[in-house]
């Protein structure tokens, strides 16, 4: 008798779109009373008493942004909630309810989608946000992941790209280039797993610069903590595609310029050791490596006694005039243009 | 000398991430007083003064939901905005945003995407919505457009699928069965053509049937109709999959049962044509063919003199209580219990 290894998998096409998606959210509870009417109708149907709305959307698709051989589905679910949650923040918002559509191709088994599911009740838990709808659908080949994120704002507190001013400081959360050196991790072990299936990878000294790759976090805390501090910055963004792309973000859309200093960068001591073992510049990944979801912000001078002190914030650089132009002063006092080499989805 | 032939196709690696969204959506005006802020910032900044907004988003999927053989690109982008908004309005709300993101492999030059975008602003245009963001990325294969649509209705006016209770009116705007016949001659067309690239198709007879199937319209007009007649539908689903799924979920949201009278399905006599030509049954079509994009909705009996004589609506049936059950009622005066047979994007 052969054996059939496939005895837990349950064919997508068993259910049907409807049975699906009920399938796959009916552990979703409300936490919102903003929801009025989540997922089962045409649309859902929010109400906000008062202020404004934020909407962003973001599309993940395999063999571009992420790699099934090391990303578990589980992670890939909560990563594909979290990026979004990152743009609401941004904002100076609140993250209040998601839609997730998906497309997957029929390799899939249901047992997949309810792992990639998991994560994304797990985001939606963890950050508070209601799953209000969403698309399920086929894909000729991989995996395709589309979440539109919702959130809310006093209208006095929305927070733009544009609002920076010379002389005001620019502030990072956290610190930036680990996802990017875990991402350089996993590619060696994935080269070395092909080599050699039976190798172990000892990923010890890995493990936060992993987690930066494979759960990172959006800066919810980081709103609450300048709510708390009576900090609201005069611009902001978050940091997707690399901390000198964000930059110049923030600086076209203020029309102004900006110094940026190399040794006040923020790096984990696992970044500047695995950048030593790669052989990578740390300040080159730190502009250029992507996917920190740290909030990059201005805010001016009279706000500095009260960010300085806090060990979630680092001062990196100060705004100046648009004629200044834009750049990272370096460790050697050399002032060099800041170029914008971040992560480019379609150059990949 | 070797002819270019494509001295007018732009890479679109050349123009990056960012330069790609400002190309594409830099005609793009604002129409709603309720956009704060659209494309530009990590998130759009909207401002609804009163009443509730709805949700919905829906994916497409080269291969599964188009075949850019007969579809072309402009007419893709226009499809791809109605079929959001057609949700929005089956809440009895006014759509007033979308967002919009696609995935495209490199085989896409620039100006094919400015057709794809040159067809989304037209449908924005004409529903006068307002597209607010959005996410361009590179896909493997196909190209994968993502839409989520909102909307806003005062609170007292959402209509849902739920509503519905026995002896209601079943009523249905427009005609059905077109689109899928529209379908089904391109699919032939097509198959001409693999044989002889030479032969022109003569689609005269057809032209009502393919522009239901490439260029559908959302049925915006209806809910301005029914708010001019003071009808409040009790439920309402647009009809996406097909009258006898769509049907069936009105009665499952609603608890109850429903009678629907064949003889009283509307056809235009270009599908009844086309389908005596391709030996189908028009009724089998207009329950399961699906891409009509009408609005089927339910009406309490006190309603009917207001709708009773407008070329708009066609009363086809009637609810019942959930005990017995749902049924089509045939010309033969047979009942027989409805199927949803419905289009599956998960079985394609």
């Amino acid at each position: 008798m052969i054996e059939d290894k496939n005895q837990n998998k349950t064919d997508l096409a068993a259910l049907g779109e409807f049975g699906l998606i009920d399938h796959l959210t009916k552990n979703f509870t409300i936490k919102q009373t903003s929801t009025i009417k989540g997922i089962g109708d045409d649309a859902a149907v929010l109400e906000f008493n008062k202020g404004q709305i934020v909407v962003t959307t973001d599309m993940l698709v395999e063999g571009v942004h992420f790699d099934l051989s090391y990303m578990p589905l589980k992670h890939l679910g909560y990563k594909a909630i979290v990026v979004n949650l990152s743009d609401v923040y941004a904002m100076n918002a609140q993250a209040t309810q998601v839609t997730v559509s998906i497309a997957v191709s029929n390799r899939f088994p249901l047992e997949a989608l309810e792992e990639l599911y998991a994560g994304i009740e797990t985001a939606a838990s963890l950050y508070n946000i209601d799953v209000v709808g969403g698309d399920t659908t086929s894909s000729t080949t991989g995996l395709i992941i589309s979440v539109t994120a919702i959130g809310t704002v006093d209208s006095e507190n929305a927070v733009y790209r544009s609002g920076a001013k010379p002389n005001d400081l620019l502030v990072v959360s956290g610190d930036l280039g680990a996802a990017y050196m875990g991402l350089q991790v996993l590619e060696r072990e994935k080269e070395v797993f092909k080599v050699n299936p039976n190798n172990q990878p000892d990923l010890d000294g890995y493990t936060y610069i992993i987690e930066r790759q494979l759960k990172p976090e959006a800066r919810k805390d980081i709103i609450e903590l300048l709510k708390d501090l009576e900090v609201k910055p005069t611009s902001m963004i978050d940091i997707s595609d690399g901390l000198s792309s964000e930059i110049m973000h923030l600086c076209k859309h203020s029309n102004i310029g900006c110094d940026l200093y190399e040794d006040k960068i923020p790096l984990d001591p696992q970044v500047i050791s695995t950048c030593e073992e790669f052989n990578i510049d740390s300040t080159t990944v730190a502009l250029n490596g992507g996917e920190d979801y740290e909030l990059l912000f201005t805010v001016s001078q009279e706000d500095f006694p009260n960010i300085k002190a806090n060990p979630n914030f680092t001062v990196i650089g100060f705004m100046k005039d648009e004629a200044s132009g834009m750049h990272l002063i370096t460790r050697a006092e050399t002032s060099i243009p800041l170029k914008a080499q971040g992560w480019n989805a379609l150059n990949n």
